[in-house]
């Protein structure tokens, strides 16, 4: 049985708060805790596992903080709905100042605000082997369980930083840099990139432009019908499977 | 003020029960209730709005059974977290049988579950001028307040009928037919199609083709990263921007 401070201190890492002071989040279910467990093992601090989790599992992660717990415990810690087989805490990844864009693609969120669509990116990131998101300081945080739950496991995989985009753009001026706009080059028409920054804006404002370098190219997915935008997960997926 | 019995009408079309006996569903926000009143007035069979959308739009729609009512009654009408100036009651569309493929691009749904998504795809098919869709009796209902709130006002442009898929797809044989699946022809190498029919799956388990036209084309994203797979609705707007 998980003794109560131990309860309280997994839940209290639902909140912002808690987990920006412990620098740990948590991660549910079989696929998103494997994912971690295979590619961030030194970042799993401890996991809280169902019998038949731990039956499948143990053997493979006996170097690893495992705690087989009943699915009455599951219920107090978890923060889905339904909660499944295993939870883990995990230890917030280094957030770096100095990462080069050369010789790949990376995607930059400016001011992005919903946790789903934060997730869903971050998804797409990984199935289009984008390894590197660089987030604005006010897009929403990584370690939000609807985040986290929304990679589906790529989180893992796929290394997010946030940090003052406008300085770190210019410090990239050697990287081609291009901005998702209402109007602008049309992106199926684009050659493949090796190497550039793809910037990726607001829901409701899209990309601010106003502090960004003047040599920033504007790329657009051309509307054929009537509505007014396009999600900004949705728009992400169609740059990425043009351009990479 | 509204009346009590008023008031309990539109709440009951909060649910699916209620909706699918009065063969009504409720619309909010001003962006929504407007494509409604542009697009299928005559489908418009009450709007309740806050004084200030009222004197922005009586005059336009003076033809329409509109109430001005108080943002206490807006917030006991409303679906909404965030009530949002007016709601619309709406009668539901025509889900005719005859539905031609030819000369045109068609998305069809194969047992799509979650609500946000097919609100999200009716939104992007409106973007890629795709202006219908058929779903299996398995996808989630059209009316739900998550499908049409998600839709942005593109359900206002986009028809969308339930049909039996199997039967007509079996029925449009003249017409290409294309499965989005984790394997197949690669998207982004196939040529821009004028009249075609695209299937999207479950979130889960993709495209049943157990019961679909051997003739039908399998077609994919490719992976260049190691995600299981793609939200369905990405994986939507990615096909349409390469075939549309």
């Amino acid at each position: 049985m998980l003794v109560k401070s131990k309860v309280k201190y997994i839940q209290s890492l639902g909140q912002k708060k808690f987990r920006d002071r412990e620098k740990r989040f948590i991660a549910e279910g079989p696929k998103l805790v494997y994912d971690l467990l295979l590619e961030k093992k030194t970042s799993v601090s401890e996991v809280f596992a169902l019998p038949e989790w731990m039956e499948a599992n143990q053997m493979a992660f006996a170097d690893v903080d495992l705690h087989e717990i009943s699915a009455i415990d599951l219920e107090k810690i978890s923060q889905l709905k339904t909660p499944n087989q295993v939870l883990a805490v995990v230890n917030q990844f280094e957030n770096s100042e100095n990462i080069s864009a050369r010789n790949k693609i990376t995607l930059v969120l400016d001011n992005l605000r919903d946790p789903g669509n934060l997730g869903t990116i971050i998804r797409i990131a990984d199935w289009f082997g984008v390894s590197q998101i660089i987030c604005s300081h006010n897009t929403t945080e990584l370690y939000n369980p609807k985040v986290v739950q929304a990679t589906m496991g790529s989180i893992a995989r796929v290394e997010v930083h946030y940090l003052d985009i406008e300085k770190w753009l210019a410090k990239q001026k050697d990287v081609p840099q291009f901005a998702a706009m209402l109007e602008g080059d049309d992106v199926s028409q684009m050659k493949k990139l090796k190497e550039g920054i793809i910037i990726i804006g607001n829901e409701a404002n899209g990309v601010d432009t106003s502090n960004l370098p003047a040599a920033i190219k504007k790329i657009t997915i051309p509307q054929y019908g009537k509505a007014e935008s396009l999600n900004a997960a949705v728009a992400t997926g169609i740059i990425l499977s043009h351009l990479v």
